[in-house]
């Protein structure tokens, strides 16, 4: 006889046969029931019984180890507990719940995504948007955060790549089987992954990618990582939808911005604009949205310093009593400052010497453009 | 003797004379205790009694009125309400206060500018931010709305142009005297003002530009208006002055974003990213914001219409059913979607009527990548 938390896995291996990937009601039984029961009851039904009896799930297990892939299903160590928010997250369109399951492939334990960083957009990138997520990727890889995101073309793809500039693991979450490769172009980007990062899906393996496996892959994304980065994304990019799982889950939702004639940024200016998503600029930005209360805060930007910033209070005064374009006279100036003649004066005079001022015929007036 | 309303306008031409635009322990003893009795209390002082007596009101606004400008204090029917919330709002480093009066060139009167918009931004803008500014400012006045700016380089230029554009008045606040021109190179477009718009000062008539006499006209621009709209600001640009003062005044502030590799819009995104800004990307949600509750309410904006929004729910859960890159049988896709054979394989056949799946030896997969 097998001890039960064998027995909960192998049930978990044959449901995943027989039901598809984020089906909800499915998902639930199991959280109520528990695997074992479901499959019990499946196995009594008249039309899925032969089904349930049909699949071996040793084999399936077999089978999938010589793929190089393993089964990490809840109580293993390494089961990331960021999964079981979803059994309190009410479904959508019948996509929901906790995933029976994740088929991992590659060293990365699913335990160490604890505060990893999804970095989702566009399919169709604009080289600005791979730029930027490229770069925010390589700062959150550097910050000792795993990158999580979709192994798609356009900002997926650039976001891996930024993890991997930065000799750091990366971690991508399919819609088709773990052992499969789509899109095909990215056969070598999947092939690093399997030996230095991961991965991952709750597709059974040789299960092929289809939209509504898109869709419920994204809920995965948003709940393994601390938070999601938009970083380009039109109207309507399936981004949004990730974006809106992180929400729902009570993730960090951040966006990229970018031109506002960029259509691929459209969909992250709104999330911006209703106070979705947190706007973003940087690696760092994005570790401070993250970070435990306080621990990244930022020194907020200054621009770079200015000769004004090395002045005295006096010529401070002194100097943003000088006119722009016309002279003035030092007594004119000491009028406006609330300074004595000399005082003003002097302090002009030492202005001069910065080159801050100059004068003429015509009086003091500004060496350059100082007031902006 | 003068009517009393004539001696306060007097009193405060005087004031203006002797004092620095925007004192704002001068201004609000001119609140507290009317500009008669400030202008009584300085003209007994010992050293600034000479000054006051100096002062001719009347020849003054004689020689303002050949200038072509008027002056215009509280009390007057277009004496702006915005300016009287200046009272209420705590001085910055001695700068703040209701002005004395305001000197205005140009048809367009003061309190036609309820509901007007400032739009600001950056001296040294991109083409960029040119671009954006001036749509902005010319969807803006085709609603109505007076944009206001400050007639500098830049995004100012910009704004005042766009409006300009929409065959609409527009509006300069000025650092330096109303009848002035500053920058140079704009008074072609300070004499369209003076004929179309207005232009208007705190600072007396001939008064120079100076850095100070900027950030006291900023309070002026953010209290005129409803609403700021920062286009581009570097992280220290002074359009970050005038933000700073339609927060403080309880205005409506907005930030236009831009790409973050952009120095000219870090000042902007640090706006929106705390919360201070509210991003906005076009006139209309300018407007919206700007809007009493619901008045210019957006339809949220949603991508182009696609193939699948015209398909029945059935036709789309068979879509999304089908395999992206390899092909399945409809039994497979029937299974998936919880169909018998024959309704899925029906739907199969409509949308393959519509080109979006195909069928071959290997089954049925999606025609194009419809998972985006």
């Amino acid at each position: 006889m097998k001890a039960p938390v064998d027995a909960d896995r192998m049930a978990r291996v044959v449901l995943g046969r027989i039901a598809e990937p984020g089906k909800a009601s499915l998902l639930d039984a199991v959280s109520e029931l528990g695997a074992v029961e479901v499959r019990d009851r499946l196995a009594a039904d008249p039309v899925l019984g032969p089904r349930v009896d049909g699949v071996d799930p040793e084999r399936e297990l077999d089978r999938a180890a010589r793929s190089g892939l393993r089964f990490v299903v809840p109580g293993d160590d390494e089961w990331p507990s960021g999964l079981d928010d979803l059994a309190r997250t009410p479904a959508v369109q019948e996509r929901g719940g906790v995933p029976l399951g994740l088929w991992v492939r590659g060293p990365v334990r699913l335990d160490a995504l604890d505060g990893a960083v999804a970095v989702v957009g566009s399919r169709s990138a604009t080289t600005y948007g791979d730029d930027v997520a490229r770069g925010l990727a390589a700062d959150i890889a550097r910050a000792g955060r795993i990158v999580v995101s979709g192994a798609a073309y356009g900002i997926d793809q650039a976001a891996h790549r930024g993890a991997i500039a930065a000799d750091a693991p990366t971690v991508a979450v399919l819609a088709c089987g773990a052992d499969k490769v789509y899109p095909e172009r990215h056969a070598d980007l999947l092939a690093h992954l399997a030996v230095e990062g991961a991965v991952i899906s709750e597709t059974v393996p040789g299960g092929a990618a289809m939209r509504v496996r898109f869709l419920t892959r994204n809920r995965l994304i948003a709940a393994l990582t601390g938070g999601t980065v938009v970083v380009e994304a039109a109207l309507r990019s399936g981004a949004l939808n990730t974006a809106n799982w992180a929400t729902r889950l009570n993730r960090q939702l951040m966006g990229v911005p970018g031109p506002v004639t960029s259509a691929t940024s459209a969909g992250v200016h709104q999330l911006v604009r209703t106070g979705a998503a947190t706007l973003v600029t940087s690696g760092a930005e994005v570790l401070e949205v993250l970070g435990a209360a306080g621990e990244h805060l930022l020194v907020p930007p200054r621009g770079r310093e200015r000769p004004r910033d090395t002045l005295t209070d006096r010529q401070r005064l002194v100097l943003d009593a000088v006119p722009v374009a016309r002279g003035a006279t030092s007594a004119s100036v000491a009028r406006i400052v609330g300074l004595g003649t000399d005082a003003a004066h002097a302090a002009l005079l030492e202005l001069e010497v910065r080159g801050m001022v100059q004068c003429d015929e015509g009086g003091w007036r500004l060496a350059a453009l100082a007031h902006d």
